[in-house]
């Protein structure tokens, strides 16, 4: 007997309208039901918040022929909140897929990226989950050599599984000329900022955040390695922040 | 010789007028050179958002005599970087300290919690950083038992140091009588959301997102039973996300 088509769940932050999500939606269709619930407006960097102080918009919209799509004031995670409680009414999804992300989420963006903490709202949720990124911010970008294996990694991760509080963190390099799929580990790197200092009219000081990024992790086997040789990365991501190494020489203190 | 005065940065979510970092920066003022930037408003739930599609606000102001403070219009991992760029030009403080919040940051909280995220960022930094929270979210709450405990902790990571890449996050119940500090690691919960459904005067519906905490770990050695049991709870942190268990698993797949 052949089992009914999965229920997959879209989002991703940088907003309902963005080519990414309508890229993921489009090859998603061709193996389960979609239903997409996005942010009705940009939430790059917005990491992990959720709204609590004030309430929260969410409206169906005809926006895809054929789409059932939700759109949201909140953020990536509140989406994933309001799919998973309101639109499923409490009925986990079979799948859950993020992006696919105008801008890499390797690294330590992870941390930042709201379409990360959606798909790790989504693990949380016990809710197999993979996020997506490509190596391209603008709204240009270009994700047609990112489908096939969009689709063979959701199609292995809804035959398989994940294991238990784990989610992937997938990532594109920029070329038509892709080497294969790398499973990996995050790179350890951070970002310098500088801030742009600039005046307005009533001269009053305002700052643009801008960043280098640095790294000097040189592992061949970290995921900007992996991009930087036009390899696929694919962390398996985790959600528990206990450092339980660090646990024995604690409890040594004396308080 | 006696070395000089160590500096601390301190940052918050509950923004630079909460009763909770006005405790902290008094108690840290008896052991450093207090530096603080806060946000100018709340930002409680703000996770480990950054502000990068609009510029920041960065006001010094007068609001506490004898405490140089900064006012940002940022979130809390904004407010990081920004006194570690502009305000301490890239000088690092000797000790980071959030909050005290308004509100527990124990368990799944700590990836939601903005306080959270800002000594997570500090840690990015390499600077050893120290998030503390109490079990009371009113601005009524009372930090005065909590005190001594963040003093303690506060001269044993000056003194000490952190493993590297680690930082603290120290939640306190809500009780006169406290037992004593626990080491521990953050129980696995989540949150059960509801959505209560309102409508508008213009019969638009809208959401406020309300929650219960889920949790079926009945561990002995989790920041939950620490605090239900009177003690302080204290969770070394680390922030790769990695799940490192899982990629000889990952591997395996056929791509």
């Amino acid at each position: 007997m052949k089992k009914s088509k999965p229920t997959i769940l879209i989002v991703n932050d940088d907003g309902v309208t963005a080519p990414g999500i309508k890229a993921l939606m489009e090859t998603m269709a061709e193996i389960g039901k979609v239903i997409v619930v996005a942010p009705d407006s940009p939430q790059s960097g917005m990491g992990h918040a959720i709204t609590i102080g004030k309430p929260l918009r969410l409206d169906k919209i005809e926006l895809y022929e054929g789409f059932e799509t939700w759109s949201c004031s909140g953020t990536p995670v509140d989406c994933v909140k309001l799919a998973k409680y309101h639109v499923l009414k409490g009925i986990k999804p079979d799948l859950l897929v993020s992006g696919i992300n105008h801008g890499l989420n390797n690294s330590i963006n992870i941390l930042y990226s709201g379409t990360m903490s959606a798909a790790v709202e989504g693990a949380i949720e016990d809710i197999p989950s993979i996020g997506f990124s490509l190596d391209d911010f603008t709204l240009q970008a270009d994700f047609s050599h990112c489908l096939k294996y969009v689709k063979e990694l959701a199609l292995s991760v809804l035959e398989k599984g994940l294991p238990p509080a784990t989610l992937l963190n997938v990532n594109f390099p920029n070329t038509q000329d892709i080497k294969g799929v790398k499973v990996c580990r995050q790179a350890i790197a951070k970002w310098a900022e500088e801030f742009d200092e600039r005046m307005d009219p009533h001269r009053r000081p305002y700052y643009w955040m801008t960043g280098k990024f640095q790294m000097n992790d040189h592992g061949e086997d970290t995921d900007v390695w992996a991009l930087e040789h036009h390899y696929v990365s694919v962390v398996p991501v985790q959600f528990d922040m206990t450092a339980h190494h660090a646990i024995p020489a604690l409890t040594n203190w004396t308080f």
